[in-house]
């Protein structure tokens, strides 16, 4: 199936948004071995809508919509595309009677209003995806050999709908069952993991084997067409395995969404906590691993240290080794390291030190550490002058978050 | 003028990234005054991006493209277009000893080769985009009353080229001037905004005044059209007036791209300096703060305490003081603000403690202080339990950028 996501909004026009919308579709669409060629972005304007969506309707036979689902009269997305395929849209009563009582139940602050029953008229013999995560019901139908799926456009809203309701409904479209799986790499560049995998890429038919870039790491995708699930899992174990063995330990993990979910679990897992002392990285490794619940359990805390005197009044570094050593330099790393584990009593410590930008000579030097009982290491890295602040800062973070997982599974750091 | 971005690259289409560069130049076409009507996406398929173009030659008249400029064989974009356009690509010499020479300049490590020479082939006549930021040149020309402009697909490359380059020349093809001024809030609603506004958005004509919605803030931009910068200026400068009166001192800048960029300029400008206790933030204040160059100036650093004992070690704020008041509480919040300014010395102390998720009932509930010499202030929040995680943590940062502000200009808190 060739899908073209349609996504309606001037909002996205106007350059408030960027289209994640269309990112996080494209992504779970790849899973499930459907094919995005296009992505179309119109505003709320009748004739442009009808247009795109003619197009749309020339060239894939999967047409998702995101965004105008909503109850005000810039919200067109359903009655253009019932018009472009000749269906009349019909009331709901059912879907109505329960916006009402979800806003009955949430009391006076948002009362009931008349428009919202805009939202309740869908294209007739259309499948509902009712909406748990907000007010406008999707919906799909079939015309004409198209495929059409309608999804609201608020990120949280569009996924929660997508997940629960329209995957569903992609997946009984063919009887055959598609699964993959992703694994997660990091320390090995994206040209010498292709080396590695170009002859399983290019001879797998079924399961296939694709690489895909993200910024900063690397990562490739199994993926099996068959009867059942458990049929799909067999086909992919065995190349799976090879994958590992070619791969080794830049490895990081399967089907987890990043580093720091890998990391958290990992030290979930293990019972091991970890606290952190960031100079340049400035609470980015805290923020990230504060992004996920639940990291209380394992985090025990950071400091952002950002100047010497910081590093001097939260971890008791003498003014006279920060002087000796240079403040970007691996000894102080190490000392970070070891003076946050200690004194926030964690089983890890990471320190990180560098000069992340915006310039000199020196810009992209970057030291992190890793301290246990009794020991510590240093990575020394070097973005080079040209890599911008925020991807010298997540590389640095990254590099932590490796070594940790390396130090955990008793692997060379 | 009406524009469509055709960004090409399979990567999008596959999910690995947004489609940011789309976002970043429809923002800064809005701002002088472009519509952009249509995103396209389309891989690196020749058929179909060639299609793509014949479809944006029909509907618009100007186009720019994002990406495919790149040395390897799967960068089609000036290819096709010349193609589509009917233009030959001319090799361009000055451009390929410019590359040759920077690659001598940077040493062995990536050695030239014989590919990044496809880059200099540019369309017959066009004006060429020299890139600084990386290899691959852009470029612009007009045909049959279609203005294309081509840039690269890196975000920072195509930043760069936007304003360096393409910006010049879109200001040039039309003899008038236009300018814009962005007002930034915090604190108002986009109704309240709006109903505050409405009539001088709907009656104004030049300058123009226009609303736009950001996560977690709103602005308003105002634009005019005149021969002359200092025309434009002056068109501009009764309307920000209205504006300032009307919403008072829920502006906190113009022109700003964000609160903690506000807020460093007001520190920097004041020559005061902040520190941070920050518990279900975890980070993100400082995060944000030390993404910006310059910020060690006034930000002395930071604690993530994120558990009750980080709290006790690193504050030194009793168990007991704790479990009287809850660690969710204003008293905490306080004492955290206050502590933290102590401990690092600064003139100001932010402390941050609330239920930022996944589950409960107080989910939501966060305190955030403000501490100065011999004082403080709290500020209660209250998100609602159907708040992401996420979207709550950027609003208890905001809040508190908020409060420094205002205590720095003399405003109620």
């Amino acid at each position: 199936m060739n899908a073209e996501i349609l996504s309606v909004g001037t909002e996205l026009l106007l350059g408030n948004v960027a289209n994640t919308d269309a990112r996080d579709l494209s992504e779970k669409l790849a899973k499930i071995g459907i094919n995005v060629f296009w992505h179309t972005v119109v505003g709320d304007n009748p004739e442009r809508l009808m247009q795109c969506v003619d197009i749309a309707r020339f060239r894939a036979d999967l047409i998702i919509t995101t965004g105008g689902l909503g109850p005000t009269c810039d919200d067109l997305t359903k009655e253009i595309l019932a018009r472009s395929f000749g269906l009349e849209l019909v009331f709901h009563e059912d879907e109505a009677e329960e916006l009402k009582a979800v806003f009955a139940a949430h009391g006076g602050d948002h009362p009931f209003t008349e428009n919202n029953l805009r939202q309740m008229y869908l294209p007739e013999g259309c499948t509902v995806f009712h909406n748990n995560w907000g007010t406008a019901p999707g919906c799909a139908f079939e015309k004409d050999g198209v495929h059409v799926l309608m999804l609201p456009g608020p990120p949280g809203e569009m996924n929660a709908m997508f997940d629960h309701c329209a995957l569903p409904y992609l997946r009984s479209l063919n009887g055959e069952t598609i699964l993959s799986h992703q694994l997660r790499m990091f320390g090995i560049g994206e040209s010498p993991m292709e080396e590695k995998l170009r002859d399983m890429m290019e001879g797998l038919r079924n399961p296939t084997l694709a690489p895909y870039a993200k910024p900063g790491e690397c990562l490739v995708r199994v993926t099996a067409k068959a009867e059942t699930e458990e049929e799909c899992e067999a086909m992919m174990e065995p190349v799976i395995r090879e994958v590992r063995e070619r791969i080794g330990d830049y490895i990081y993990g399967m089907d987890v969404e990043s580093m720091q979910e890998m990391v958290l679990a990992l030290l979930k897992e293990k019972g091991v906590t970890l606290s952190a002392a960031e100079s340049c990285t400035g609470g980015l490794l805290a923020k990230r691993l504060t992004d996920l619940p639940g990291a209380s359990q394992v985090f025990r805390g950071g400091v952002t240290v950002y100047t010497e005197e910081a590093k001097t009044i939260l971890l008791g570094i003498k003014p006279k080794f920060i002087a000796e050593n240079g403040v970007v330099s691996a000894a102080v790393a190490a000392k970070m390291a070891k003076r946050v584990r200690k004194l926030l009593g964690s089983d890890l410590g990471v320190g990180i030190t560098g000069w992340a930008g915006p310039d000199g000579e020196e810009r992209g030097l970057i030291f992190v550490a890793l301290a246990w009982k009794g020991e510590s290491v240093v990575r020394q890295l070097h973005c080079g002058s040209r890599t911008p602040r925020d991807r010298a800062r997540i590389l640095a973070v990254n590099n932590a978050f490796d070594m940790v997982r390396r130090h955990l599974n008793g692997l060379e750091i």
